[in-house]
């Protein structure tokens, strides 16, 4: 039996365990007339919500000062409940140090100056005028999946504790059309990126990313940016730490050392074991979680599931996903959608059947350099025991024999 | 000099051209405050809106029964306005016969029944447990662009003419899988998919279609189908006349022949020259429409514009778009994104200058079937004057001296 046909038949097999159909008499389907069959629906809208039955779709809030500073923290995307590879704009990640600002785009000005032949100063319209470029990728938080590193594992949703990243559709132009237009000196090896909230969060990178792939966002998934994502312009820098595609986008400055501002020292540097550092650990490692089943989930009965989820590489792309539903022991390859795209989320689909005794969930990724996502035990002896970023390790999810899935540390 | 670095040369000129950039003295841009730089900004939202500065985009509200039947119609997306390819929820369009249903999903039902062995009931919860699959597809209206049927060319934005498509990542599970459970009689050939809004808007769909690449979609771009698209579970057609992808889907009904419901009989048909009309023209032909520049808009000055645009096939990919700004004398091949994916928008753009003189814009779409756009006086040529269906024909913006830009017939 081929993989192809094996897989149609179990696909066979667990639709026909799964459907929930229920045999109707011959004449009821055309008779049934549920009560808005029978009344005229509601007009239209110029700009749509979604479904009254749908409202519980939201972020996870994680505001650490609570009303004090209802902005700073994190707002993370509710991946157990969605799907594909697209996070809806109303939904996309959060992380943000002071709030949205409430920026004019008419008032707004972005400035390339410091190391630089002509400093210059753009309007808005002005970004808006360059030949553009459309490319799908994810933004993660360097924070992301902090909350899997308590002492005991949280029992709250997948993305409660994995969901500071997202994946969008991103318009824009490469950066680089403004650093030459700008003319930049032979001294120029880095640049400072600023942005325009309060908090004024800045980040240093080094010129030769600026250089390759670096992008000013416009448009996010069609529609102009959302405040929390930048508008009216980010910057954009595929696969890097999330916080370094500045949002708010005000300056560039071209220097010859890095900034050291202070939000690449007090915080995203990485505590080692022997007490040093680590600081510009600006590439996502490789990562997956499954979505579905996950955390806080209840498998009503024992039969067909299908195990989903999303992995995504800061180094380009993702090359497999391995799914194992026995912690660990026996692995197989998972089905990629969207694996043609680098440094964009992808989706892993595989077909399971719960027999109704403890299970224990896993996937692990692997991208086209070779990076394999490590077990959390082999992440946890690299670093401090402090350290609260770049935790990519696998993710675990315990089903219990009643079908209540807990997270528990592998 | 070769093809890349002849656009690499234009871009730059381009840029150059376009920035709109002042020289600023060296220490304005880090002294540069705005007002919400200095103030805390908004707190995070769990489901977020766009800016209060971009509350102008919206759909194109078409209601030839005003007030009386608010929901009758459609409701274009306002493709002028967008970027890429994803249309995002809040703005694909509508087109809808009485109304939005507001449909609990926990009584929905969705009834496989007629020439079948077993027929069958389904609840959405049921449906929501089949493995999925994630396609990204268009969806057209087959009336879409009627408006440029009109004896004079409307001066409207281009969402208002040719905004009855979108294109989103649509995820659910192939139709076959029910029409297997539920066992087809060698009798079936056909089926009818209807709707649960008060209109019972139905089709009949071939079963060559139904086994095919026909879907049962529950998700759109990530998040569950938005009620004005079907919520909680619409069909979908890939390529196929909009209305076919039957939203609110309530049953589907296999029978021996077309049921020749009153949506495929009093509209959806093709008048033709000879007094007799086309019935059952399933596959939408292949398109393109300039989005930027279009009609409305004005060019503020000569210099560097991108011409960009949106192209489809029913058929299947894009092979090539070609750009013309001289009213069809030369053509130019566009650049392509997007033109891997069959059956979804692919997202054109052509570098132009624009001299401050009377220009003519026009674009041409190829698909791999070897389909091309035709002229709108060829288009015409095939149908009688009051043919409103399935209207491909290219679009004509005339750019003035004074950069206005008008649609013209051409």
């Amino acid at each position: 039996m081929n993989k192809k046909s094996g897989r149609r038949a179990f696909l066979a097999r667990g639709a026909a365990v799964v459907s929930g159909a229920a045999l109707v008499p011959r004449a009821q389907a055309e008779l049934a007339g549920e009560p808005w069959e029978r009344v005229y629906g509601t007009g239209f809208t110029k700009y749509g919500q979604p479904s009254r039955f749908e409202q519980s779709l939201g972020r996870h809030l994680g505001q650490p000062y609570g009303e004090l500073a209802p902005g700073s923290g994190a707002a993370l995307s509710p991946i157990e409940a969605l799907e594909g590879i697209i996070t809806p704009n109303s939904v996309h990640f959060i992380r943000s140090h002071s709030g949205t600002p409430d920026i004019d785009p008419k008032l707004h000005r972005l400035y390339v100056h410091g190391l630089v032949e002509r400093p210059l100063r753009f309007s808005v319209d002005a970004l808006l005028r360059y030949p553009r470029i459309t490319r799908t990728y994810f933004l993660e938080c360097s924070g992301n999946s902090s909350r899997a590193l308590t002492p005991q594992p949280a029992q709250v949703p997948a993305g409660g504790m994995h969901g500071n990243v997202s994946c969008a559709e991103w318009t824009g132009f490469p950066l680089r059309v403004l650093l030459d237009e700008a003319g930049l000196r032979p001294q120029a090896k880095w640049l400072l990126a600023e942005g325009a909230d309060s908090a004024h969060m800045s980040r240093s990178v080094p010129l030769e990313k600026a250089l390759d792939d670096a992008m000013i966002a416009l448009y996010q998934n069609g529609e102009r940016l959302r405040p929390e994502q930048g508008y009216p312009v980010r910057l954009l820098l595929p696969g890097w730490e999330g916080n370094m595609s500045v949002k708010w986008l005000r300056r560039i400055k071209l220097t010859t050392e890095p900034t050291h501002t202070k939000d690449e020292t007090s915080k995203y540097t990485d505590p080692l074991p022997d007490g040093r550092a680590l600081q510009f650990t600006f590439e996502m490692g490789v990562k997956s979680v499954i979505t579905r089943p996950s955390s806080t989930m209840k498998l009503s009965e024992p039969g067909f599931y299908e195990i989903s989820g999303i992995a995504w590489s800061g180094a380009g792309r993702i090359r497999r996903v391995d799914v194992s539903t026995d912690g660990g022991q026996n692995w197989n390859e998972a089905t990629l959608l969207g694996a043609e795209r680098p440094r964009a989320l992808v989706r892993f689909r595989h077909p399971w059947r719960w027999e109704g005794t403890p299970a224990v969930l896993l996937s692990r990724a692997t991208d086209e350099k070779g990076n394999v996502q490590p077990a959390r035990r082999e992440w946890r002896a690299r670093y401090a025991p402090d350290m609260r970023f770049h935790n990519n390790s696998m993710v675990t999810w315990a089903v219990e024999a009643d079908g209540s899935v807990k997270h528990v540390y592998a």
